[in-house]
Order: structure tokens, then sequence, then C-alpha cells
């Protein structure tokens, strides 16, 4: 046994009691309401931190929630990772469908995870993850096996767009300067299939509102004489698809990157059961674009979804009413060379083109962010290869996410450094969903697999 | 000035200060949350029947809210009046659109009104205009002009469906026998157009839910290979009307009455600025069935539209999030002929049919009602137009209306006998919508009409 082995083992307790205290903050960056909550969570990253070894942590304000900032440097002439993860969570609604509260964590035993996972909202996405990179500093640190320089860039805002992040590595090229970027905000294809993330999807995320009548209608008057905001909302978002499930926004497919067929075969090979993912969805047939795997479709694949729709009576019973007006929220991912901006401007221009005559249309963007992708050459890819192979005693899989993490392509271009991907959730993990977990296991590989990648990282850069 | 002039100059503040308190009471029947006040409400139209004069008043359990049942029997071979209103009200929300709390009644000016109008919710539909019956009653009574037998009706369930009001009309047949059955809970033209109301359109009202995967999925992972219930729902909807807006469900159409182009020539003559129309609503442009004008499409045209919408996350903010279910409420509203539990049941099925795999549908029925016409010709018409051009100065024109009440063609069926519907209301009185409001004006003016149909009903029945 390795002494990391051993130190996982005297230690494992506590480092799940950590986590789970930090998990009880509901962290919800999009909701208002929670804002001492955030704070406070930044608060206690910062702890965190020092207590690992960071010989310098500070609370770095922005005009959103704050960024917390860690070094640990021992040689200028050594490499220097750059941690990033994010302290904030996604809401936790529909509240009604968590078996347990979602920051009230527990640790419950499923099939996927028979030594059992921590419930709770971010267990996985991201402070599980993130915090798998703050107890492995602890281990380096405290059995004076830190390879090279660390620093850590923790946010708060990345589930509502990363908006100051962005600002923040803009100014501060000197105090991130580094030679890999690690993250742990991704998952891995299975426990016994490790995989590695060398693609994600960008993002554009809009608000429409569509105004009809300049006030609720009684739908027996009015009904069939003017336009109902929701039958048009309806008509307007039906047409954003063709029936090939291709999306009709003119212009939208210009930049797409498309996959020559050698790739595509490779990533076929990846396993995969179709009728393990329907029954697990409980759905009797999947759906999307024409011409795509399914895995080609949530990955290499840009798509458009409404995340959320609603307007006129939505209470108890029956209101027999015409709605002045009804909203959607849509987001669009994208792949890599599409723009997110310019993807916002297409959709925008196009929704407000098929606004049939008595309705407004407004849209409002929401935030954005670029694809990415990841040479398997590189020598993060490498070395990072190397230690899922030390640690999982296997080669680990490249493999393209569909999720969106905006701010990594934003690095590479502000920060001159590749990105590796390094995620240890499961799509199982529900994350985004109610009943979010993170299992015991997958959280101990991360922290004995991390120390790996920093120990190949540095001597490949040698 | 007659001594019914008389005696509204004497009483007017009390007739009004009556019917404020009246409408104080929450009496909101869809809305389980309000159970206490509409049955408080019952109570004090039970309270304000017997002061009005009727000898025998009696609340009448049902299975849902209670009926208000009171008479005045003079002499039993003079004609019998039925009289019908309700005592339940709509929700009141969107409650941010109130300039004033929806149950605290005010008085105040408008264009329209410039004698002021009661500001409140129930205010036309359905306290004011019911209760111009019970202050006509008074007026007769207290001045023995009571000139024939009266039956009074009032229910709580009418804006919920009147499921238990339908049971009580079969179950009492003597009881409830009359010779002409009286409701003022439509609308005229205008307060210098007096009108009466010659058809209702029926109703088909429908929730539907559609289910996609079994939880709420992250948008990034699954986005683009299953199917989003709410973009279904929305394709679901979109398809429901073709490109001249005609309803696309099998068989809609079917029973529908063609009218002859000479009634449609009668129909057009009724005034209507198309401009005051779109500005007072503030649209561009009206929108509804090719080939129909907008008091066609509102009248004797059947109409499908969604009243309510809903799913996913809905909150501040952005949440990249694919629902677990879409819902939406649906109304349809019907011309004669047109059978309204074979229209929910068409749209069921067609519904059904043309949900995708991937998601699977339910449909429930809430509530619905027949239409309804009253011939020109009938005993209690003749009447109804005397008493307008007597009290207004000019014949009133026959109309028809978009509205439904769905237990009028239950009563032709049941009781066999007509209804007159004589509306003091006006389209501008938002009912079912913020700032429902009912004219002093066309309060007094009903109290003023009601005697002089129960006179020349009463003289045209000898």
């Amino acid at each position: 046994m390795t002494d990391l082995q051993n130190y996982l083992t005297n230690h494992k307790e506590r480092f799940l009691n950590e986590l789970i205290e930090l998990l009880k903050m509901p962290s919800v960056s999009a909701d208002p309401a929670y804002k001492k909550d955030v704070l406070q969570t930044a608060d206690a990253v910062k702890n965190r931190l020092e207590e690992a070894g960071c010989s310098h942590v500070e609370i770095c304000e922005t005009d959103g929630y704050p960024i917390v900032y860690g070094e640990k440097i021992i040689d200028k002439n050594l490499p220097t990772i750059l941690v990033y993860g994010h302290y904030d969570v996604q809401p936790a609604d529909p509240i009604e469908l968590w078996t347990s509260p979602p920051f009230e964590p527990v640790i419950k035993k499923t099939d996927i995870h028979p030594e059992g996972a921590i419930f709770a909202r971010g267990a996985c996405d991201d402070k599980g993850q993130m915090y798998m990179h703050v107890k492995a500093l602890e281990f380096m640190t405290a059995t004076n096996q830190l390879p090279c320089n660390v620093k850590f860039m923790i946010e708060g805002e990345e589930e509502v767009g990363s908006v100051n992040l962005a600002t923040f590595v803009k100014n501060n090229h000197d105090k991130l300067k580094n030679d890999v970027i690690l993250i742990s905000d991704t998952g891995m294809i299975a426990k016994d299939v490790p995989s590695i993330t060398t693609g994600l999807r960008g993002l554009s995320y809009v608000e429409v509102e569509v105004t009809g009548p300049n006030r609720d209608l009684h739908s027996g008057l009015y009904g069939g004489a003017v336009a109902n905001p929701i039958n048009v909302l309806a008509k307007m978002i039906a047409s954003l698809h063709d029936e090939n499930n291709h999306i009709t926004i003119p212009g939208f497919y210009d930049k797409v990157e498309e996959l020559p067929s050698e790739e595509r075969a490779e990533m076929a090979k990846a396993p995969f059961s179709l009728d393990a993912y329907k029954k697990s969805l409980d759905i009797d047939a999947v759906y999307g674009e024409a011409g795509f795997s399914t895995n080609e479709r949530n990955s290499i694949r840009p798509t458009l979804d409404v995340n959320g729709i609603w307007g006129g009576y939505t209470g108890e019973g029956a209101k027999t009413v015409i709605a002045s007006k009804a909203f959607a929220k849509i987001s669009m991912r994208l792949v890599p060379h599409q723009e997110w901006e310019e993807i916002t401007e297409l959709f925008k221009k196009h929704f407000e083109s098929i606004a049939p005559e008595g309705v407004k249309v407004v849209v409002k963007p929401h935030h954005g962010g670029q694809g990415y992708v990841t040479p398997i050459d590189s020598l993060g890819y490498q070395a990072a290869s190397k230690a899922y192979e030390a640690s999982f005693g296997k080669k680990p899989i490249p493999q393209r996410s569909g999720g969106s993490i905006p701010i990594v392509s934003l690095f590479e271009q502000e920060l001159q450094s590749k990105t590796i991907l390094m995620g240890f959730g499961l799509d199982s993990d529900a994350i985004h969903s109610p009943n979010e977990h993170f299992g015991v296991w997958n959280y101990l590989k991360g922290i004995e697999t991390i120390p790996l990648f920093y120990k190949y990282f540095t001597e490949l850069s040698k």
C-alpha cells in the first residue's frame, strides 16, 4: 500500500465530514435569497485552503460573488498547476422530488455506489470534485510530496455564467500564470472505464418574452380574436427545429466543426448501451438530430433546448384567461468554432423575425461561452493519462462532453495554457437534478489520482 | 320621474354599499384556500334575499359549494321567473397588476364610467350583476309592484364548471319550475347601445401533462439526445392550428353551425371600431381564423386557446435543465351543436395520437358545457326588448357572445324553459382580469330595467 493509500485510509472519515460540512451551505448563486450563504461558503473555502497548506490565501472581491485564490509556491523553476473549481451550486428545485433535503447531506448506498454516495446539491457539481483537490494538496504538503507549485482559483458564479471571473482573469495574468490548468467539473464514462474529457460544448442562454394584449383577457370574449402569447410562443419554439430536428436559425450551423468519420468511429467504440440508457431515464425511445447517434447528439452536435416556460394561469383548477405575456428560458449548446456571441445574435435576430403580427417579442441574452478541445498529445493530457493508468489500472478514454465550462476557452485565450478536465463524476450522479450525489469511492479515487497527475506532469516537464 | 327612479335615487348609496360589502368576500371557488370565504358569501346572499322580500330562502348543500335558493310566490296562476346568478369569483392573480386590492372595493372614475365604477374581483362577474336582481326584487316588494312569481338560484361554482348545479337542477324539476329564466352574467355592446345576448359558446377545458425522462436532466449532458417535454409540448400545441388558424383536431368542425350570409351581414351592422379595439388592447394587429371578422371569430366560431403553461426552471436567472414534465391548461370555445363531451374526447384522442416517441402524454378533462341560442321571437326576448327600450330609450341589438355559461343549455334541457341573458357589463370591465370593475351607472340601470322585464313578461304572458 502506498503512503497515499495509507493516508487516505487514516483520514477518510474526516475527508468525508469536511465535505459534508461544505455541502450544508446552500450556495445557490442564481437566487439572490442565498446571498449570505454563498458568501459564507467562500469564507469556508478560504479556511480549508489555508488548513490544506496554501501559504497565501485571499478572498478576491468582484462585482458579483468573490473568487477564492490560494497558492503554494515551492520553487519558481518548477512547473505551476492552476486548479480551478467553483463553490456555488445549482438551484435545488423541484425540491419536492428530493428523497432527502438538498442541503442536509446523507450517505446512501446505490446500485452503482455500493460503498455509498453523498446525496446533496453540489455533492458532485462541484463542491465534491473541487474539494478532492484541496485534500490532495493536504496529503502532498503533509507528507512533503508536493512536486511543483500550485495555485487555486475557486469561484462562486460558475452556475450563472462566470461573468466576473472573466474580468478577474483578464486583470490578473501574472498572478494566475501557470503551465497547465486542472479542473474536476466533469464526469467519466464508468467507475471501471476512466475517461478524460477532451472537448466541451459552448453555451448561449437567452430568455424570451412574448407580449400580446396589454392585460389578461377573458378567453370567451377574446378567444380566437387576438394573438394568444402562449400559443404564439409555442409556435415560435416549435419552428426552431425542422422535421429532422435540425435547428432552423439561419447561419446556426455555418461554423460547426464536422468530425472526420475516423474520429466518429473512435467515439463509437466507447461502451454504451442504448437499452440501459433508455431504462435509466424510463423513456421508450431517444430523440434528436437525424443522422447522429445518441453519444454524438450530446457531444459533437449543437442543440437547442427550452429550460423553462411559463405564462397564464398555472394554479389549481381552471381559469379561462388569455395571458398578456408568456416567457421561456432557452439555451443552445455549441460546438468548437461556433462563436457564442454570434449565435446569440443569430437567435435574437431570427426569433424576433418570426414573431407574428399582434405580439411584441423581447429576447434577453443571459450568458454564454465558447466550446473547447484539448489535444491528446499535449503534456497535460499525457500526465493525466499516466495518473489514471496508475490509480485505475487502465488507460483512460478521451471523451467529448456535452456540457459547458464557458471559462475554459477564456483561460486558453487569456493565460495561454491548456486545461485538463479530470472528472470523477458519473452521468447517473444527477447533477442539476433532484437527488444529486457523488460516490464515496469516486471522491477518494479522485484524491488518489490528483497527486499522481502532479508527479507525472512535473516529471514530463523536465 | 317614475317611483322606481325615485326609489333608486333615495336608496342608491345603500345599494352601492351593500354590493361593496359582498365584494369584500374573496369567494374564489377555484382555490381551496378560500373555502371559508366562499361559504360565508353563500350565507350573506341568503340574508340579502330574505331582506329583499323572499318568503322562503334556504342554503342547499351539494357535493361542492352550496346553492342559495329563494322564492316569492304571489299567485300560482301568474308566470314564474327563475333568476340565476353566481356568488363565486375568478382567482385574482396576477395580483401585482391590480391598481387596488381585488377584495378591497373602491369606486373610481374612468373615461367610460365618468359616474364612477366599482373596482373589485367579481364587481361585474357576477356579484354586481347578480345583486341587481336582489335590489330589483326589493323595490318591487317594497312598493307592492311584484307582478308575478320569482325564484332565485344563486350558485357558488360557476367559475369552476357548475358540476354540482347540474345535479341540483336534475333533482329539483318541481322546485325550479318556471316560465322563463333570467340571467345577468354577460355584457352589452356599449352604454348607449343596449344589446341582449342571444347566443353563448360552449366550453371544453382540459389539462395536459407531457412526461419525458423520469427526472430533470442536465441540458449539457442530455441536451439534443432525449425528447425535451417542453419543446415537445410546444410542438404539439403549435400543431393544433394550421396556417389559416383552423383547428386541426379531426372532426372538430363536423357539427359547427354555419351561419347564413344574411345573419352574418346583420351581425356586421353592430357598431365596431377595429382601431379602437386594437388601441384598447395595445396590439398592432388582430389575429384569428382566416375568412372571419373579429366579431365572428369571438362569437360564432369555435376556438382553442392555451390558458396556462408551465415547466422547467421559471425562477430568477438561468438553470441549464431539461425538465422531466411540462404542463398546459387548454380550453376550447364551442358553438351551438358542438357536443362538449364529444369535443373533449376528440381532443384527448388527437392529442395523445400526436405525442412523439420518447414522451408520455396525459390529458385530464376539467369541465365543459354546451353552447346556446335564444330565438328573438320568444316571449322572453320580446319582454326583454321592451324593457330595454323603456329604460334606455332605444331598441336593444341581439348579440352572440363568445363567452360560455355552460348551464344555460342544461336549463333548457332539464327545465324546458328559455333563458334570457340581460347583461349590463361592458367588454372594458376587465372581467377575469386584474382591475375588474362595474359601472355605477350600469349597476343602477340594471336595477331599473329588471322590474320592467317582470312587467312586460307578465303582460305578454296573459
